[in-house]
């Protein structure tokens, strides 16, 4: 289970002005803590003006990097800002995202081949969000075709089928779940990842829908999770998740977690 | 989802000395709590000598049936234990267990048909316990062609694929897992029921694993679950679940289970 950590970004106010600020030990602390509690990649986001982003980006990176021993996942809409965070960021990035609209689909790529790094796909294209698991499939077959064709290795590509809010629509959830399953089947090799919050979405109890989301994706073959690692409750699924999916030998990361309280109260 | 609640069982020795002192506000009490935290049925299993336990069976049923308007599930490995439970319940009761075991199969199917009853069929046969999800699917097969012969109706047979102890064999949660799957895809129309804590069996933090699990297995088809309807956290899972794989309309039964507290504080 690949995890990336969802704390550094822009869309958050207090985020925002560190960057804008450049509050170097506030995104230090930020990367550190998320590393600490288990983040294989960090992500960052400027959420600033497009003029500015790119310059913030690369500012982003430089900062996180000098604090953390981990790859970045490198987030923006602005193919600018991406192109700028590739070329300041050291070792192997993540891209996060491109998607199946046409506008986008092989410029990213390109950028994304140019530099060897891996990507975050949407299954998402110019008629908008799916609906269904098969719309989901069909864009993720299509997004695996164009990163074929642009060079990008099939163990680079991170498929996104797009949590939806079972609070407004209640088979989203199915749907995104038999998804995960069809991509896994139909595409062996890519991984595939998705936001998790997104499916809580005006609902109470969001934590709790989280966790227990994210232990289903997990069963139906979800190897990688944009989260805020300082969620302990969520981590714990994650461990707990790997070690009954027979993906912690002997569980001893389980076990080692439980032994240095890391797993929380409600063991 | 169907809960079966398992509390009143005689491997407790307070309750086997419940059972044996004829304690009835004891056992009165475990059925209505159960069934006020959402058990939809009572498991009632004895655990006396065999001589005396279609009588202690008998007395558990009256006493339940008295406390509580939900059916019983009456659990023995005695087939007289069962017929005395049988005669005994009013409405349709749950059988726990048959198993494709030569000795076991017919007579216990024999005997759940002549009452109207309902199966819980465990994919276990005279080759002792599965390994694989194969062994499981096939197990299963043969319980519900089984089932078929006798005239117990598809939608009266709940398929046990038996959760292992991953923390002895690792790979044993996985294989589970696609064996419920496999069986919800091989065999339409029957249930899938697990008890849920043996897959945790001498491991630390017994609770999120078991929370974990069950998560897992709903999205992977587990329809019905054996376990302690007063572990509020293993409830909440069961509940959220429910909300995500499109089970509670409009997730009216999640959002009261929020306003009246019961999903814990760990929202």
């Amino acid at each position: 289970m690949i995890v990336v950590g969802e704390r550094i970004n822009g869309n958050s106010k207090r985020v925002r002005e560190a960057v804008v600020g450049r509050s170097a030990d506030f995104i230090a602390r930020e990367a550190r803590l998320q590393v600490e509690a288990g983040a294989d990649y960090v992500d960052v986001n400027a959420g600033t003006e497009a003029e500015r982003e790119p310059d913030d980006m690369v500012w982003l990176v430089e900062t996180v990097q000098s604090a953390v021993d981990k790859p970045l996942c490198i987030d923006s809409a602005n193919p600018a800002a991406l192109r700028a965070g590739l070329q300041a960021h050291k070792g192997q990035a993540l891209v996060n995202s491109v998607s199946a609209e046409e506008a986008r689909l092989e410029p990213v790529l390109d950028l994304v081949k140019g530099h060897g790094a891996r990507v975050v796909a949407l299954t998402l294209d110019d008629s908008g969000l799916p609906e269904t698991t098969e719309q989901r499939i069909a864009i993720a077959r299509k997004l695996a075709e164009a990163a074929e064709r642009a060079g990008v290795a099939r163990d680079d590509l991170f498929i996104d089928p797009l949590a939806r809010a079972v609070g407004l629509e209640n088979e989203q959830g199915a749907a995104f779940l038999d998804a995960v399953a069809g991509i896994r089947d139909s595409l062996p090799g890519a991984h595939v990842i998705c936001g998790l919050s997104n499916v809580s979405f005006q609902m109470p109890a969001r934590r709790l829908l989280n966790r227990t989301f994210l232990a289903m994706a997990m069963a139906k073959g979800l190897d990688a999770a944009i989260l805020d690692p300082l969620d302990a409750g969520l981590m714990a699924v994650v461990c707990a998740g790997k070690a009954l999916l027979g993906q912690d030998e002997m569980c001893l990361d389980f076990i080692q977690a439980y032994r240095s309280g890391r797993l929380g109260t409600q063991t």
